[in-house]
């Protein structure tokens, strides 16, 4: 029913994250709405993200600055005898923003629910042995996934993984958060808290 | 916290409807992953956007054939005596699937929720004047706008600025939805409901 | 868990239309916490319910003056021409307040999903029957159960019911209702709108 | 709009916790359509409560078996060291669910916002510097309220009375609960669950 390439843009971005073709169809006829420039500004800084982002050679994340790692493994005030193994790039801005975490990150890529060779090979699985075995400073490695059923799956393979690196491994704590009620939170979560009393 | 050429992509996805930062921010991490070629697809179907996508001279539908005229307008088979005025271009989208209107649309480009002179110059009332004045086969003015609170004030201000022209004006039927409960259903579209029943 | 007293009264408020086992035992620990005096006046209030409420005998809803009839029933300026069957008491009461209907009511006692004669036995078709037929001052019917699926397949089934006595059936008016959005309203919805315009 | 009688009990249900006018009109029609049985079943039950269920002396806890204290209180094979202070009865059943606590408890009464001599009365501060007092042999006090505004202030009190006692205070663990994606989780609980690593 749309003109062709207002369905096919539509039809772009439909793949984004979150977006179906309701929202898509919302974007196109916003972005048919503003200014040549602001378009021209859109796609310019499209563009530019494959050009000037690069990836850290420690964790992962996208920087900007010279070099060849980002800010935070650059800083050597970092306590390098910790990493945090996270599911994805906005993880690490999460945990960042507590400013409760000093030691060094890496971004795992995703996760996995089966241990299939075909899932477990979309994960950075042998750059992260490669950084356990290379950076004997590591002491504790933070399993840091989502208390998800993907998640807890990843943390269970990775835990299998680093085994034979004898680190030790921690879990992110579990328990209630803020704003819950005892009344309503399952028996497994409640437990936790329980244990984890302090 | 972003690099700076990830913040600004952020940014200008923020400005998208129904986009906020974080949604932005996984937009942006999306696009980080995806090949070379399909960036390049998005740039050149936005792009292209502004170059082939051209607005119908009657109802200002996008539309991409030959000629001043949409599909829509051009067919000779729709009903012109009827003539529904929408609020946005995704609204006349979803009236056609109903497949129940025969007759022509009239993009407004927005809702007013005050009368005042800066507010109604953002909608398209000099050209639907035109248009009820060069097309007087028009005999029904359907105002489609939502019933919602700048949907009425609009309809409203519509309904003043079309008087001098005498032709009927009808509004859609206001009522019960399907699925609705009686128990649940506010006094006013109950009460339409009662006026309207057949 | 629960003391048997308590788990026993638990159980009776769990059946209770919307409550579940977490809220009928909020239910209990409230009444625990009330004085000696409200819980007589609770007692007393739901003894009373069934020695001081009749049931109408015309319209079949609760009332407590003198007499056969309800309130709305016995009076005069009531127009006897209309009769709005509707699929339980609260029903009524929600269309009164609209102020918009001047008829008389009959409440049907619930709903159908199938036309076996178990289900239908469920409802006061008898009675119903008996309405129309001793009331030929009746003109029209309006069968005002919800546009749900049960309230559609008892519209259905009250059609066929009440195709004999030739009075003119009337559902109440599908359409928008108040807040709703084009954009979102399903296409049964928009074509009854489209349809019922004025 | 109702019967006097209806209306009363509507009123009366509509003072049960989550329950508002809407909800206690069901209540009261589905009332009127249960056999005068199953009324009498529910009359004698709201009855017995207050003639056969007792409150534990220990805990506060409701119960109904012989002697002064509840079951959990009487079981010689808990762990009579710990004591867990909660909010409410529903409270205890909840923690008593995950089979993770071996302690005794306590049910405050309720929660404060504020430290004023009418909030705080509500609670059952009295008994619990009696209780901490009268029983040496407990060393932790868990206080388990709700990390929501009210609960935290309240921990926050009962911290301050308790302090002279010199006991261990603990609160219930804070961190991620099953389910939870780090994208979503407030700074807060994701300190917390940084700092509750294990």
């Amino acid at each position: 029913m749309f003109p062709p390439s207002v369905q096919k843009l539509i039809d772009l971005f439909s793949k984004f994250p979150t977006v179906g073709p309701r929202t898509a169809a919302r974007f196109v006829f916003y972005l048919m709405k503003i200014p040549k420039e602001e378009i021209e500004e859109l796609i310019n800084s499209i563009s530019n993200l494959k050009k000037t982002v690069k990836i850290c050679s420690f964790c992962f994340n996208p920087f900007e600055s010279e070099g060849e790692l980002c800010k935070i493994c650059a800083d050597s005030s970092r306590d390098r005898t910790l990493l945090c193994i996270i599911e994805k790039e906005t993880d690490l801005f999460t945990l960042e923003k507590t400013k409760k975490y000093k030691g060094l990150y890496f971004i795992l890529g995703g996760t996995v629910s089966t241990f299939k060779k075909a899932d477990v090979e979309k994960l950075r699985t042998k750059e992260l042995k490669e950084r356990i075995k290379s950076y004997p400073e590591i002491k504790e490695v933070i399993i840091a996934t989502n208390p998800t059923a993907e998640g807890e799956a990843t943390a269970l393979y990775l835990e299998r993984l680093l085994k034979p690196f004898g680190k030790k491994n921690t879990r992110l704590g579990r328990g209630l958060p803020v704003g819950a009620e005892l009344e309503y939170a399952d028996e497994e979560t409640l437990g936790s808290a329980l244990e984890g009393r302090k």
